[in-house]
Formats: structure tokens, sequence, C-alpha cells
């Protein structure tokens, strides 16, 4: 009786596009007006899906009581209402979203135990989402 | 030509989540408010999608007004506006929104033949949804 | 330079629409299957509206955290993940969204004295909602 | 690092549901008012979900505005504001939402080569939607 | 106690903007691609609000199942999945969003006598949507 | 037969909520986490509102096609993917969303003239929104 469960939070948050491993002029090229040195910003909707048996005693698949703690201290308190580039886990890494799914998932995949990881999705506007579902070299 | 339809579902239905196989005392530390006594309640939201080839004459996997005519009959009928803890199906289940789409999945995996069930979607709030792809031993 | 702020809270709660004042007969043909015996629920999304001079010192109309910790304390605190019915304000009403709109401008109108109530809006579903602005007698 | 992107494109269009393979009767019975000859209309939502690995110097699978400039001058462009049945990719087919999965992947799938196009998903309304993942044979 | 009851509804329908009244090139350079001789077509959400006492004995408004009738009768099944170019109530006029808020106006204020009617709104797109209140006089 | 019509933009930036008029304390004391140095941000969906009588000819208010390209070169241009506290109209203010509704309705009012401006509104996020109807002294 595997079953999966996701679970959404939102945050928000600010981030420039720039890439100190090239010129300025490339960095307007690809990330246009994401560039713009003052940043902008997103509320970002981030949904975490795990995967589990479901208890025959309690008929879930993992406490969301659990989760949410976890997302709460681990995840959202760090990154809410904050600037993506001044956050140590983007040292080295442009903060897109791509590089957001691959952080988030990072810190769930190593921490919480209490459910299977399945993937990390998050909505940057109404009009993009992005995925990660792991299976990449974990970053040291 | 392999396609997926999913059509989506909306009802309202109460719940109160107690499990006889626990305390008193478990059932709170597990369920915390979901365990009062009184129920609280929610607008599930039920998504079945449903594979097959798409028919060339028709252009269509199958017709929803068939897949609409069972859920109606089947499952709507049964569920909307209705205390979930009273129905037949959750007998000795604790109502959950995992053992509401295993109990879904059943029902349409056992009655519906015009598609292929490929899995049941639902979800509790905007904040929470559950999915069950079916592989779990049948309920008898 | 007066401005409006809505606010939106989500809750869980069940009900019975049952009225002690009419026969079964008439409860059944008025409420239908909302008067079965043992209730139905609802993701109820709850909107506060108030407004006021945005103060030139802080570009607001009033804390918004003021306004959560208000309607936590006194509103969802009481409301979330309950019975309707059981609850002391319901004495004497049904628990129509009309009366539960009425019940919380009441509480909001007495209680929370930063900013002017405009309104009070909830959706019942995704396809009702019902608004109270005041006007009426309080109630005792 | 491979990771999954999608984007979310909005179009309306009109269309009449009729196989000229079927007669009158058979057309009614299947279709309903979605045969009525002059025809009726949606507003579809359109996802594309593309993969590849995240790139190391920019952060992402591909440069949105490249999947923009593709979608809007190869499908929008041909799509937004007009009858389906006229459109010449729909000349022998019923243009069911299936159909239009089908068509649109294909040119995605032919023309779009910066990252790996994963599926084609429409919304035809709330409650329905749709999927192609690729599989059949390329129509010639 | 006066309150107020939005109620929604969904309807697909197709149109043309066009107006005989002005020649094509002008039709071209007001209505654009909307002024295609095949026409497109959209998902409207049409919203009917009605406004009352809280009757004290029933804590309703009116009675949704009555609304819900009167709009199923008179407007849905007239206008759902239909060609609004070919429906009387526009013969003479384009069918835009705002002529279609006030011919359902019409249609309820005329018709619906158990609350007041107080506008219809309608959403043509997520990005579009039109009131109207009345107060016009009324068509012939 | 005056009628409403609402359009909806999207556009992202980012703010820091800080106050020149108080103390560092204050600041904190006031805003929280939104006083952060390196600011955070927000996808904000604006709304606008125009009446007008419905033009017998045309069948509209006024032109979407005018209003969008008053909205693109005079507000979206200078706003979209920018940080608020870096424009020049926030000068001495702090860029609330109160602030932001009484900025664009300034720009609309004194700039469009093809319909009589209702009113702005702002959603910062899902669970916030601010409206601004005028009124106020204008800002020189």
């Amino acid at each position: 009786m595997k079953a999966y469960l996701t679970r959404r939070y939102m945050f928000s948050a600010s981030h420039r596009l720039h890439s100190d491993a090239m010129s300025e002029e490339e960095n307007i090229e690809i990330y246009g007006k994401c560039n713009n040195p003052y940043g902008h910003g997103h509320n970002y909707a981030l949904e975490v899906t795990v995967s589990g048996q479901v208890d025959e005693k309690t008929g879930m698949i993992c406490n969301l009581v659990d989760l949410d703690n976890f997302m709460q201290s681990r995840v959202l308190e760090r990154l809410d209402v904050q600037n993506l580039n001044m956050i140590a886990e983007f040292d080295g890494l442009v903060p897109t979203t791509e590089s957001l799914c691959t952080v988030i998932h990072d810190i769930v995949h190593r921490g919480f135990k209490e459910a299977h990881l399945e993937k990390v999705r998050i909505e940057e506007t109404m009009m993009n989402s992005f995925e990660y579902a792991g299976g990449g070299e974990p970053r040291k």
C-alpha cells in the first residue's frame, strides 16, 4: 500500500541571477533583467513529495506535523523573507529555481528520515515550475 | 498514441481521525485536534487519472460522460455531504486521506473498465495532497 | 489616503444544517443532504477586510502581525478543526456560512481596534461565498 | 543533476467535435452538445515539460526565453484566438484535447532542441486535463 | 442582518467580435484577432451576487438550490457549449463580455425573485473580468 | 449601461521595509524579518479596475489593447524584475504594498484617459491584498 504525500509551503525571497564565471555581457545576455544589480523577488510555492507504506494502525504515510517541523526549522526559517544570494548554501551557485530545488532536495534528503523523499517541486511564478528528484552527485 | 486523462471532482465531507487500536492518549498524540470527538471537515478535490490509446475515430481516450456517470453513482453519491466515519468502506480504517485514496482507487479499479486507471489523487486542503497508484493487496 | 487591507485565513470545520424551529420534514426539504445527522465539512477561506489611513511613517494601514495574532487567538483557535454545531456562538443559530460570517464579524468588530472593519467574506467552497458588512443588531 | 522545467502558456480557441467517419447520429451520441454545428470554446492552459542537466555555469536547464520564443512563434501564434477546426494540423483529426496534445507534442518534439521534451499537458477546463508523452508513430 | 451571497458557475462558449455597424477595416482595427471569421472561445466563470436579510429560521439569504435551478434552466442551458453569436439575446449586440454581463443581468433581474440581484461578474480569462450592476435602460 | 472592467497583471519585484524616520530598533519591531538589509521579494498580482458606459457600437468600455499598452510602458516596464527601493517613485516612501497601490493609482489616474479609474488592487501573496481607490492628496 505505497502512497504519496505532497505538502505545499509558501515563502518569499529575492535573488539576482549572476554568475561570477561569466563576463558582464554574458550575464546580461543570458539573464536579461534578472541580472539587474539590485535583484527582484518571488513568492515561491514549494512542494515536497514523500512516499511510504500507509501504516495500518495510523492510516498515515508519516505524520505531517513532523514534516512541517522539519521544513519550518531547516528550510523555511532560513529562506523565507531573505535574499537567496546571501544564503550560505548558494555560495558558488547561481540562485536559479533549478538550484533552489537541488539545495532543498539535499537538505530534506539528508535530514528527514520518516518517509522516502520522492521529489522537490517549486513554482517560481504561476507560469514556471521546476522539479528535482535527486540522482546527481551530492554537493560536499 | 497512449495518452492520459485526468478528471477532477469536488466533494465535501467530515471525518474524525481516531483508531480503536490505540489508547486515547496515543490518539491525541498522533492526531492532535483532528482527534476531537465531534469531527471536522474538508472540501476534497478528487482527481482520477486514466490512460489509453487515443481512439482514431473519436479522438478520445474514453468518453468523459461514462467516467462522470460512474464517479457520480459509485463514488460521489456515497461520499459527498457525508461523514466518512459512517461509510461502510471505512469500517476498521481510520478515514485519513491516504485511506480515502485507497478506498476510491479500489472502487474505480474494480468497476470502471473503459480505460486503464493510473492513479487517484486527493487534495485535502490547498496545502496537502495524497496519491495512490495501486499495487497493494486489494481489501476483501 | 484611505486604503483597504484584506487578509485571508484558511480553516477546516464540520457542520450539520438543522433548525430546531422546524419539523424533520421541513429540515430535509430545506437543507437536503446537508441535514444528514452525521454532518459534513468544508475548508473555509475567511477574508477579513479592514480600512484606514496609510500611516505616513510606516506606510501601513495596520500591522498584519497584530491582525494575525487577534484572528489566531480569537477566531481560528476556536473554529479550526472543529464541529461548528458544538461552538457556543452558534447556540440557537443554524451554522450556515451566512451565520458564520455574522459570528466572526461580531468578534472582530468588538475586539479588533487597530483599523476599521469593513467586511467579512467566507468561501464555503470554490463555488459559494458569503459576505457580511455589519449593520444588523448586534447579538447579545 | 537532471531536473525538470514546466512552462505554462494560456490560449483561447474554439472547436467543434465532429468526425466525418461517423454518421450524424453517432456524432451526437458520442459528442453530445460538443457536436453542435456552431462550435464552442475554451481557455486552454498548456504546459510543456522539458528536462536536462542543470548547466553548472548558468544554473539553468535551458533558457526560458528560447522556449518562450519557440512556443510563441510556432504554437501560440497559430492557435491563439482561432478555431481549431480550421487549422491545417487538424485535417482529418477531431480537435479533442487529446488530439491537441499530440499535435503540440509533435511540433515541440521536432523543433525545439535545447532540452529534452518530456510531455505536453493541457487543461481544457478547471476540471479536465490531458497529457501526452510521445511514443506513438509520428504523423506524416 | 443584510448579507451577500455569490455563486459561481462555469460555462464554455465561442464568439466572434464583429459589429455590422462598422467596416471590415474598423472591425479589424478594433477587435484584432478576435474578429477572425471562424471565432474563438473561452471558459467563462460567471458570478451572480444576490443580497437579502438572513432568515432567522433557516439562517439563509435564499436557497442555493433555487438559484441553481434558475441559472441552470434559464442561463447555462442556453449558453453552455454554444456559439454566442447564434444566441437570440445577442441579435444586434457584439458578444463582448460586457454585453454578456448585461444580457445575463437582464435575465436574472427579470426572473429571479427570491433575493435582490446585486451584480453579475464574468471572468473571460484569468486576466480579464467584467461587472454589471444594472441601472441602464432595460433592453426591449 | 455603466460597467466595470478589471484587468490583471503579474510582476515580480523585491523590497526592503525600512523607514529612515525610525530608529533601527523601531524598524525591527515594526517590520520584523521584512526589515532584513538584503530584502526579499514577491510575485505581485496587480488589478486595475476601470468603469464607463458600454459603447453601443463596439460593445466595450474601452479597448483592452490601449490599457495594456499603457500599463506595459508606464508601470510594468518600470517595476517588473526590479527592486522597489531603487525606484524614483518610492523616494521617501516605505515600499509597502499600500504605498505600491497609491503609486500605481497615481500613474494610472494621471495618464490613462480612456475610462474612469475605479481602483487599484494588489495581491502581495495569496494571503494578503490591498486596495486604493483614490481620494487622498495627490503626491507632488
